[in-house]
């Protein structure tokens, strides 16, 4: 079986590796991730991804991909897992999706050669990028009909093992947050106390007390208190703060 | 070049994906590395290492590989980051090995043609362990000429980036620590309060206060309390306790 036109090349790609990327941004009290679905007849819906070049360094390739789906440089991301099941690549998948789109099925044998590799298992190395959502400009590639944010609690069914893919993004998120002081990623250059605790609250779903969260945030020295945000009441405009770099 | 006789067969593998294990055991406050001696001339030290088969899970894979190593079943084991770097697999280690040992070079066509999956560059999943060392038989491979334990803080020099991978799982370790709560793993069954804290001691390479550190291993609620570990100095005998699986 051969998917014609739309299995890239073999050429120069480490071969059974792909890379998975877990897009998040954050708005509305709510954790968004960024899901193309796919130009195919279906609702495919898969997490963006791509492959390693020979001569290509893995967090390279990772950069690359987010670059390509996002227009941003110097995105700050982190390799949280390998998902490595032999039947991960069920070709449950595959058999649905040509299923439904026969027209991209050929039985060419030089073609079928060429692209059979993109047929076989992949170890898929998952990454998890943190954005501000207010900075990205999604982009499509060309295997996909849309792009677009869903509440990380409200995805559509994902191919192949993606949604665990995303929940385990998530844990690794909730994990690192404190060791890494990563969660100022996903919010705008500046932001009250009370954003970042809505921001803390939603990643790990649980509420924290007002005084003891701006005590421990405080505590942890990362903060440039700017002027203050004034909306109005003056008495009780909260101080701006920005994370220093 | 083709190392004859030494390099696995391709058949059935996934190329250019390798398992390294950073087997973590502990004794006398050290934390120990099981380091195994190459056969070959000159001192090549390599971590524990191995491949995937085609229809193994990865996970799989290093536990098989562990049990190789150890002698033991199910081993404590973490995934904990990939080694991706392009120029990882540099010739330098190759061509130093080849030069010291002229004899394991052959030209033959057929047999270079089968190998030459071996001299690519390979992705490495780092994957630790951590044993109780009283347990462990460490196990030599056809390919090791011993295999032994070295302090953490004093491994011989290691090819390739093997000690950069040792050095990250111990970050990996650390930081996973509270929340895997998974140091106990490298303890015999049965310890004191007082051998705990020398060994968080020792993976943290810092002083904890005796009774700050003891509130707040109590309060992880994970351990049982047992009989009184009897040593003579009958007023003073601390309780022995074990983890709660």
């Amino acid at each position: 079986m051969e998917l014609k036109n739309y299995a890239p090349s073999k050429l120069n790609y480490i071969h059974q590796i792909t890379i998975d990327c877990v897009i998040l941004g954050y708005s509305n009290k709510e954790i968004k991730v960024l899901v193309p679905k796919l130009i195919f007849n279906g609702d495919f819906f898969a997490l963006p991804s791509g492959f390693v070049f020979q001569d290509e360094d893995v967090n390279d390739a990772a950069k690359r991909i987010l670059h390509e789906r996002t227009g941003l440089e110097n995105v700050y991301l982190e390799q949280f897992q390998v998902f490595g099941q032999a039947k991960r690549n069920s070709t449950t998948f595959l058999d649905k999706l040509t299923a439904l789109n026969p027209d991209i099925v050929s039985d060419q044998n030089t073609a079928a050669r060429e692209h059979e590799w993109f047929t076989k298992r992949f170890i898929s190395i998952g990454y998890y990028a943190l954005v501000d959502i207010n900075k990205v400009v999604p982009q499509k590639s060309s295997l996909d009909q849309s792009i677009s944010w869903f509440n990380i609690k409200d995805i559509p069914e994902m191919i192949m093992d993606h949604e665990q893919i995303i929940m385990e993004a998530r844990n690794a998120l909730r994990v690192h947050l404190d060791e890494k002081i990563s969660a100022f990623k996903l919010l705008p250059e500046t932001f009250t106390i009370k954003e970042i605790q809505e921001l803390y609250e939603t990643i790990y779903e649980k509420e924290f007390v007002r005084t003891n969260f701006q005590k421990k945030i405080l505590e942890m020295n990362v903060l440039e208190r700017l002027e203050k945000k004034y909306t109005g009441a003056k008495n009780k405009a909260p101080y701006l703060y920005k994370f220093k770099s």
